[in-house]
């Protein structure tokens, strides 16, 4: 079943204590698409400038992926961020946002795409995030992303978005912004009254916590040994499990658990390597290897 | 099989962002000792002063926990501590701290604590936690906690004590800071590098990593709904841990693991009420019903 993911295409400098990159390809549908894609078809809608590198848009493309809905603005810059993490690692500063073509950003779906079932609107601004909603009328799972940005500043916007959602996908501290609460079982509950079927708070290092409408459960992060980037580990995350979703092409209760730990997984792959480095050489194996690994973790 | 458990027993003072109670019965060995109880017959060493509530031993004495190693010092006055937990319920600020007869604690064990195979240290001074080692020579599993105080005071000390333990116990932060480490992987590495058979790394609202000889892996915390004290949280987590393996008379990798899980489930019951208001209340067939719950969480 194919799997449309509406979000930003960038270009990231990333600097870690230990080195920095430039002209990574990121961006949170880029990140999305390529682990979602182990699993199912992608179609991917975004915005770029006529100064995206052809390799990058190549990358996309030779792995299957739907580049039909990636507009180009012929005259326009592509997104840029520019950030660098914390020795701690989790913690990042932002040092240059250039918004560029994705400031205007409105999202057409490609005739093709609007028959899809399953949609995933990465972080943005929730007024077009719910643009988008209305392109896909036959959807059978929405599921979106925002941020603490959104979450300040466009408050009446994205709480009618949360009522047309089935599932949130957001961190901790947005989540705590969200519902002004500090305790993080509360603050998914209080979310999940706002009107999603379910909420998924992430936690970085921590892993991720659910909260449907008969659970609550949460679980830890696969502890990788190198930590390199984590910039896209939260798309990476929502990429595998909404890839999962899709190919099941179901999200009860069960299947929606063992789609986060695919998320989980996924997502320390994409840690292990600065941009798509290390995520783009592992296979649907490796993933299947890890995975038996983490549910043997989990099992006693 | 007995439990042999050396630390401190204590007054708490505890305010919460919701309520201040004071004179609660604290302390590592209390906490720790209460939690291990239900799972195999413990032998307490601590020290108080005269002042100590004649209820508080009877509470202690009446779950069956031998206090026969509880020492009074006549004209002595029990170590208190007043703590004030921040709105994140994860952060606390001590106000006071009387060690009072604690401060001179030097642990004796009565004859018939010496023949113990399984021996719990609780935080406490390095050279004091030695001494303690001595007198259990035939030990087959000693497990210590410490904390940052006698990382950054007692380090020669606390490295000689590493060399001689099997297991330790620590907090995240006081990991980074014994290693110099900031990645949680390769501090609790690195800490196992110094001596201890295994490390358990315990990260609070988020859980607890172990790592091992042969493996490393994370345990989620149990999400519970009700947050209400975490004081004791870490004692009861190493006591429900430390009871399960006493009682299996078994510390293999499987059984390692399982007791993590009943000492994550055990610190679960603790912080939803202050000090041992809730665990006292609950029974064996809690624990194991919560144990049930938790396995079915990390079931997918």
């Amino acid at each position: 079943m194919p799997l449309v993911v509406v979000g930003s295409v960038a270009i990231d400098h990333v600097e870690t204590p230990v080195e920095r990159r430039n002209n990574l390809l990121g961006g949170s549908a880029t990140h999305f698409s390529v682990a979602a894609n182990f699993f199912t078809s992608v179609q991917l809608v975004g915005v770029v400038g006529a100064d995206f590198p052809e390799e990058h848009t190549r990358l996309l493309a030779d792995r299957g992926i739907d580049v039909s809905g990636l507009h180009v603005v012929p005259d326009g810059k592509t997104f840029t961020w520019t950030g660098k993490y914390l020795p701690n690692m989790n913690d990042r500063e932002t040092l240059e946002v250039e918004l560029n073509v994705f400031g205007q950003f409105d999202p057409k779906l490609p005739e093709a795409y609007r028959r899809a079932e399953y949609v995933f609107l990465a972080n943005g601004v929730p007024a077009v995030q719910m643009k988008v909603l209305d392109q896909v009328p036959g959807r059978r799972l929405a599921v979106a992303d925002t941020m603490d940005l959104w979450i300040t500043t466009q408050r009446d916007d994205l709480e009618r978005l949360l009522k047309q959602l089935d599932g949130l996908v957001l961190n901790d501290s947005e989540a705590k912004l969200l519902t002004d609460t500090e305790n993080l079982v509360a603050a998914g509950r209080a979310v999940q009254a706002m009107g999603p079927k379910f909420v998924i708070i992430k936690k970085g290092e921590h892993g991720a916590m659910f909260f449907g409408e008969y659970e609550t459960y949460v679980l830890p992060a696969y502890p990788t040994q190198r930590l390199v980037d984590p910039t896209g580990a939260g798309d990476t995350f929502a990429g595998g499990m909404m890839g999962y979703l899709a190919q099941r092409e179901a999200f009860d209760p069960d299947t929606l658990k063992t789609a986060m730990a695919y998320g989980i997984v996924s997502a320390s792959f994409n840690v292990e390597g600065f941009g798509l480095e290390r995520i783009r050489d592992i296979t649907r194996d490796d993933i299947e290897e890890r995975m038996a690994q983490y549910r043997r973790m989990l099992s006693f």
